[in-house]
């Protein structure tokens, strides 16, 4: 949730969306509903062997790893949102199997003030569901992302990993891997 | 989420706050983030025995049981909005017990079309976390509510109960029932 | 949980495997520990479309329906023993998302003694982990099944069809539907 | 599940219940059901401040650290057997408030050969409901336990306390942290 995760997004916008101005307003004065994605290749049992992570570079330099996510927007289903912020960051043939059940593993809750919860995006007030979706097929990275880097789980709890991630999104992709029973 | 249900929230709203125009604008442009939360009465192994209903008249003077429901508002934590919800429904001394786990049953998205999910909202889409929440003291149902009843797992799933149940709050008061393994 | 529904698994036991003495004395004196796995059909977005029921004649010529149910084996893993039996009652090409997470949706518990829980077995005291698996391949009843039938979830609750399901695997179902925001 | 953690328990057993032949072979034979029970006090909303641990010595003079743990024996359902172990672990006032919903956290699986799963038993095959439950009165060991120590999150998941803790429920423990959003 860096601001280079998301400023690609806005162009999409379909008219009749939020103005720039509008959309500052609401950010300023109510939680935005998120979803966050945790891509991860899964074996014939369903077990967990690997996990997707977008690579970023920042404004500022500095490179940076992130989970999928993005906004749920105006009259679309939470499904509908994860299965479009899957595609536009891994590509239209990542085939990810989107949960049948809506239950989040976690709900995220991203302050603008730091220290109220682990998570924190200095833009706005976000609440993120959380998901972990299995991805079968060619995963590329769109737009902004470097890179899809394939850790192991043991990788993606690694402290110099954990660093690369910001907002805590390095903790949300350890509650994941909790959640699977692949937290080391 | 009926207006009844949702109208006596607007008054507590503190300064700087949505004004009515901005709020009606955000509900046309942005899913809005609520919680439902399903009271429950529990014997000593966590059973639930029972489950309470608010009773309200709609402004058209039909009889309406409703679950505890409302927005969370920004900066407020999903824990501290169940919170409020459930002592501004049921009273200062209810004493319910939130969950320790962020985690909701399920996922309740009310759309302003009717069909596209079984939850609907004509005002707005709004998207909310669903949580059953044991209360263990004295409830007084407040403000708008004229009683609050507390009916088996197997009357809750009643017919008549659930037609008088509006926006789909009958289903997600049935699947916080099969959630706790008392769907009859 | 019929008899019909575990006897052909008997004789696939390896050696070393309980004698059926033991197996009958363990019947009478431990919990045993089940898997209940409720296949589904879902379209690109997870949601979903349709439910897989085995099709099954009691040993009273009684029509019945089934979910894929088994035991766990000695040194299995629970997603090891989810994978076999549906492979055993799908056929070896129904390609199963068996999920990522251990978290069932649901424990069942059925009881020997029928009122305890909705759940009964009157051969044993059998507790079942139960989770909702995703099928996106070829589904071929095996064995002691007459067909698999794909129903809507609407279908799947409709009174008749409960009727056929015995010792609480009906129940079952709903709550998977209930789960997956699909209970009519 | 530790031999410390498990012995004092037997002597309750039921006349009637499984000699100590017949247990010896069922645990060579059959996955045995349990249950563990990861102790909290929590706010008023509900959110985590400490985790109680058991402090107890195994026979060779370690210090071990330990959930509260234990089986489910057979006509039992698995909230009573939480119950019973948190009433045995904790005292008689320790007021457990038992989960409404069956569903566990995550479902550990405890191996007699090492690194088949993350958790571990060299006694027998025993697959683990896990629950995290809040409990609000005093908490007093029992039996062979030496103390019980109330822990903050960030203490329970420290390197030398997930030494003290054996067969994997250190990590048991982190996954409970995880799940109530209070993993370091």
């Amino acid at each position: 949730m860096t601001d280079t995760a998301d400023f690609p997004r806005e162009p999409e916008r379909p008219a009749g969306w939020l103005s720039p101005d509008a959309i500052q307003q609401a950010r300023a004065t109510l939680p935005l509903l998120y979803v966050d994605a945790v891509p991860v290749r899964v074996d014939e049992s369903g077990d967990v062997v690997a996990v997707g992570l977008l690579l970023r570079v920042t404004p500022e330099g500095v490179m940076s790893r992130a989970l999928v996510s993005g906004r749920v927007m105006y009259h679309e289903r939470v499904r509908d949102a994860l299965l479009r912020h899957i595609e536009k960051d891994l590509g239209p043939v990542a085939l990810p199997q989107i949960p049948a059940s809506p239950q989040p593993f976690t709900v995220a809750e991203y302050f603008p003030t730091p220290g109220v919860t682990p998570y924190h995006d200095p833009r706005q007030h976000a609440v993120s569901l959380a998901y972990v979706v299995p991805v079968s097929g060619d995963c590329r990275p769109q737009q902004d992302a470097l890179d899809l880097a394939w850790l192991t789980p043991e990788q993606a709890a690694d402290h110099q990993v954990q660093l690369e991630m910001t907002g805590g999104q390095g903790l949300l992709l350890r509650q994941a891997m909790a959640h699977v029973g692949r937290l080391p």
